[in-house]
């Protein structure tokens, strides 16, 4: 295990309103170290819809999802916060001085005297299908709800079950890398991108996948490892095939996660918070955008951040009990790097 | 009088929380129209500091208050929001059905099913200097804190006090209007810009106007219309002039104004709200931005905006108790218009 990180407030969630509150603390100079598990900063607006544009931010008429991360990411880069991305906090832990320590499924260790969680809609979890024996080939046995590395899928047989855009662009790639793909999907129009599904259509005609529509994947067969699956028309047929992974790719839905486990008052799967400072039940626990509930709540960006900016205020009062800080409005002297 | 405008919001001020609400109201298919004492939209950010750049604004690392604002009309645009701009809201009355009238200034009348304050630091009184009898000249009888219509002067004998851009930019306009122009200044520099400064002196030096420097008006004369002013200079001597207008020009101080008079729960010089939906004392009447107060409230345009979003909502309840609104979220639909 490596050195600890240090930091004032660890912020639970890259998204775009932890990712304000870097620039919250930073005007009151609290350092942030951010932990995401997703790859990248900017949550859901990266990872889902990088490229679609968002008309509710405040002062911007249309602005794509990414571009929004991105001018984030410059916004608080005067406060060098740090990150720990790809990586979900597991365990956590409150010490007696009021300081914390989380640690990550990876096992980094997070000390901090303070801890906002942001975390969206929570972690996503994929939407699994209703298919008999589905759990029993998990963990490495065959099936897969995410394509991690294309390479594990050179030169096998494999199916995909969906009809939207993952299973659309899974399948165009891994037509080129599987040794056998097969499409199924329940209906007879996608509803991914156009252009994909018409790349799918002329791969099927090529010969080079095979496409099953109006059906679905009914039952998996195999001993430890799943050896064939059963595709079932909606007419009432059906056929079983060998194959070596099955991909059902039916999206994500969000779930609260470990968070639901830190002894935090929870309210229809989201944290309640006091709006005074958006503070959680446990002192120096703070939960800000759309994990959080209170009355009147909106799931909006920009209430989140608004959220933010009360949050650092109940932090920095968290952190230095008996320190007074005035607020310095920024319009002026620009933003004070630490 | 004119025909009464009528909508469904009316929102008091023009600010940038202001013009966000028209948004956040489109969204749920509110009209609104916008009253401000200003001549443009805005608020502050238009009318002192257009050309300044601001920091705090969620995804902006910078942006110049005046674009902010063509950014946030161009945001409401889809709405078409009406304005009755360089008229201050004076009456304001409540009907028994619950719907509000209010009265401008100038007489124009507004009939709307909410109301919503979005006054900034409400509206911007004279700065007044301590010199005896100020108050007995004012209200036409000598004593002016701005110039409305420099006709008023012309050919007429006039004393500004002052040092800043107001006092040096007027001088230096009214030179070529009144009989006769002094400037008297406390200090020996003056703070409005080089360039205005320059030319006031040089006017000086051609004898177009008296610059007196290091001193300041101490004494008001006069019956019913102001006569004379006494100059008593930092030194001590006193110097007794004639003359018709007496304009001190000594910038503007925030004041909540008539607002204060509408009967809503005050304190600190701002309105009292409930942060479920920013809902003042009055049914009806709701308060969003710098003008209200609240437990945590932090004076940020980023908080107002989230209070303009949840204000909405407590609009769209008092005006349709038993209609439900599903809020839509705008990423793949874009802003509707109404």
């Amino acid at each position: 295990m490596s050195t600890p990180i240090s930091t004032d407030i660890c912020i639970v969630g890259a998204g775009p309103v932890g990712l304000f509150a870097v620039f919250e603390a930073g005007l009151l100079k609290l350092r942030c170290h951010v932990v995401d598990a997703l790859p990248q900063p900017g949550g859901q607006l990266s990872e889902i819809y990088p490229k679609k544009p968002i008309y509710d931010i405040p002062g911007f008429p249309e602005v794509l999802a990414g571009d929004l991360v991105d001018n984030l990411m410059k916004q608080i880069e005067p406060f060098h916060p740090t990150f720990t991305l790809g990586e979900r906090v597991e365990k956590f832990e409150k010490l007696d001085d009021g300081s914390f320590k989380l640690y990550t499924t990876d096992g980094t260790e997070i000390q901090c005297k303070a801890v906002a969680i942001a975390g969206g809609l929570g972690s996503f979890e994929p939407r699994k299908p209703a298919v008999e024996n589905l759990e029993r080939f998990e963990g490495g046995k065959g099936v897969h709800y995410m394509v991690r590395d294309p390479e594990h899928f050179r030169d096998k047989r494999i199916v995909i079950a969906g009809g939207g855009d993952s299973a659309l662009d899974w399948t165009n790639f891994l037509a080129n890398v599987a040794a056998d793909v097969t499409l199924v999907h329940r209906g007879t129009t996608f509803r991914g991108a156009a252009d994909s599904a018409e790349k799918v259509q002329k791969l099927h005609e090529a010969g080079k996948i095979k496409l099953v529509l109006s059906s679905n994947v009914t039952h998996l067969h195999g001993d430890d490892q799943l050896e064939q699956v059963t595709i079932t028309a909606n007419a009432g047929d059906s056929n079983t095939v060998a194959l070596d992974h099955f991909i059902p790719l039916f999206g994500l839905t969000p779930k609260l996660g470990p968070i639901g486990e830190w002894g935090l008052d929870i309210e229809d799967d989201a944290v309640k918070v006091n709006t005074l400072d958006y503070s959680t039940s446990l002192p120096g626990v703070f939960a800000i955008g759309d994990i959080n509930t209170y009355p009147g709540k909106l799931k909006l960006i920009l209430c989140g951040f608004h959220e933010a900016a009360l949050m650092c205020q109940g932090a920095f009062k968290y952190i230095f009990p008996d320190k007074k800080y005035t607020l310095k409005y920024t319009t002026v002297n620009g933003a004070p790097s630490l």
